[in-house]
């Protein structure tokens, strides 16, 4: 009895050497990418302003498409493979290189200063990873301890920029492999998180948030079978982004060999659009146009040039990500889906961005917190179950290749395959 | 390519058709235990009503513990399980016998009527677990499925009670293996507890919900090193109270043989208690505890007393479930431990129910849902702090024996273990 006991104080104490040392690393992870990443928000910020005053700017898109692909070049990156090198660096444990990070930080800069149509969060989550990465190794990390490190940076990563800590650390421990939770990074990725966010906030970034217009009070089953049908919308809305991006990405390979001219074109037709269209409102990451479509505003045919020309534009050698692209296309659909399906055209649009960013990365926890974070938990059950069908009906699609799926998406089944 | 193409449209039908059931057997369930579930919560509160009323009732609890030992052996149940055999149901398909629900049901409703200290949500899942999974033999579900329909039972059962729609379907999903999300229920389940929900709204029964008073606006750090102090002795009170239970439930087992002199001991050792202590604190659920805890106000010692009777109540073969005491217990802590640390003691209650939810059923998401879903969005940032200390700390223990861990809490590696 009395050894048994003994025993169980030890190991007790050994969890707790464990957690204090997760402490320690969450806060030092936290508080190096925190001020990277809110350096490369600041940054970001700095270049859309300057796009929008000089929008003469976007002449030099192509040009700065060259800058780009001669730093990774400079730096000896022949093949980039995006967010994915991070996802295989927590699966399998893949040292990421710490000269990914200077290399996402200032070419995500340039796409965004030139007017190419990117996100930033894949950027903060690559910043964070390959930072964390880094610092893993300088202090000795064993394999597995790695692994935990780099889902604290890109927990880290990714509050600094939106200020959505719970997002970021589910995000993270949900993204890559879907149906598993890395529950062993709980702790530190959050500590990671709270810290990134909390600097950011000190220094005056307000976290991203938005007031959605015509909540529904109470659970009505009419209202449910409209975010049903808006659900469906939004998988479909998934599956064709999904799609556009991997066509649009092996078509630029198969007919543009050279990565510089490949890179040159992509700039020239994101501009050609641009002019054509005569508007700017695809450049860039698109927050105002977010923001717009959360107030009730869009235009029907956004979300569907918001996919073409980030595909253009990522598919060429731009950098940044996916995701705020992908709340682009989301709200702006939900916000014009709404009122034909007698949902206010502003909640429509909320639930519209949460559940396209649940098809595309398949990650409906991630999803639902998404939704708290942005918006508030009013109306919350009605998200959870737009996310729910929109993940459901997305099939095995995604923005991550290296993502796995490890369940069945309809039946309780190991299934263990990527996504296409 | 058209090959293609036309494979692809022919596998959306697929999941589409699948879907489409899906949606009609959530409503099924969610309408059916809904009800069942409602009838439930309703005549708990008409028996809560009379104790209440007649204190003297009490002195039949021994009695009653006669009457629901007798029940069971009635209905040929020699060995109980409580909720653990519905989490085998969804592992590993053993067939849950329809008989379960209405021996859950009624022995429940003995045991608050008489005044055991035992919650209600063991017996909301049981309940909807076996009524749902009587529903997927009739309609002829196949192995995988009836596994999926249990799951929609146990979120329908949970939230016909709780009015906390999104934690029953996490809970569902997270409660069996734990760091395994069963998404393939995600759908079903949302709409099964959507429409329970819906329907206990729709008959006047409002949802669980609280005020928290002291949430803090933004982040602090010196609030966060608090907090994580509070998680640490949440985690500590969790292992306490599956600790005690455990011994106490092994000691009554092995001093006394026979069940129907084990549960008249058990139901004399409460009321001896109850009139020893010179207060009705401790009988039944508790809410009214709950509720003041939150508001402010809970007594240094009513955690310990909690953990110690339901012990002694649900180890001598009353029913009911572990998770309202659990709320108590974490409630009544919170409350007394936050001005030690600086916390505001209703918003420190708040987060001392979530965490100690979260360190006895191993569920961090849930947990969190929870405390967004009673408390609201303000400071879940915090609270997931808490609760992820609570589940790093609290060791591989648990309320439910055939839980299942499948991965380390402090590596990134498959231990799949049984919480002791």
């Amino acid at each position: 009895m009395w050894e048994k006991t003994k025993a169980h104080i030890m190991s007790c104490e050994r969890v707790f050497t464990i957690f204090l040392k997760w402490v320690l690393i969450g806060c030092l992870v936290g508080g190096i990418v925190g001020v990277i990443g809110i350096t490369f928000h600041w940054l970001l910020e700095v270049a859309t302003t300057f796009r929008m005053e000089h929008p003469k700017i976007l002449w030099c898109l192509p040009f700065g498409g060259l800058a780009i692909i001669g730093l990774y070049h400079l730096l000896g990156i022949r093949k980039d493979r995006g967010t994915n090198f991070i996802l295989v660096a927590v699966r399998q444990n893949e040292a990421v290189s710490l000269k990914m990070a200077p290399l996402i930080f200032f070419s995500t800069i340039i796409t965004h200063l030139f007017g190419g149509s990117a996100g930033r969060e894949g950027a903060a989550l690559q910043l964070g990873g390959s930072i964390a990465s880094f610092l893993g190794r300088i202090i000795h990390l064993n394999e597995k301890d790695k692994r935990i490190i780099t889902m604290c940076g890109m927990a880290a990563g990714f509050s600094s920029l939106f200020g959505t800590p719970l997002t970021a650390v589910i995000f993270s421990m949900e993204v890559i492999s879907v149906g598993i939770m890395h529950y062993s990074a709980i702790v530190p990725a959050t500590i990671a998180a709270f810290i990134a966010s909390a600097l950011a906030q000190k220094l005056g970034f307000l976290p991203v948030a938005y007031t959605l217009l015509g909540v529904p009070e109470g659970l009505k089953l009419k209202l449910a079978l409209s975010v049903g049908i808006l659900g469906i919308c939004c998988a479909l809305a998934s599956m064709l982004f999904c799609i556009v991006m991997d066509k649009t990405s092996h078509a630029y390979r198969r007919y543009i060999e050279n990565p510089y001219i490949r890179v040159f074109v992509g700039g020239a037709l994101m501009l050609g659009f641009t002019l054509l269209l005569g508007t700017r409102d695809y450049n860039g990451a698109g927050m105002d146009i977010i923001q717009k479509a959360i107030g009730g505003e869009a235009r029907p045919e956004a979300f569907f040039l918001k996919i073409l020309l980030t595909a253009i534009t990522l598919g060429a050698g731009y950098k940044g990500g996916e995701i705020v692209p992908t709340f682009f296309i989301g709200a702006t659909l939900g916000c014009v889906l709404g009122p034909l399906l007698g949902i206010s055209p502003s909640f429509a649009a909320g639930m519209g961005l949460t559940a396209v960013f649940c098809g595309v990365t398949n990650c409906p926890i991630a999803s639902v917190f998404l939704c708290i974070e942005l918006f508030g938990a009013k109306g919350i059950v009605y998200c959870a179950l737009c996310c729910g069908i929109s993940y459901m009906l997305s099939g095995y699609y995604g923005l991550y290749s290296e993502q796995k799926i490890m369940y069945s998406k309809v039946k309780p089944e190991f299934i263990d395959r990527n996504v296409a």
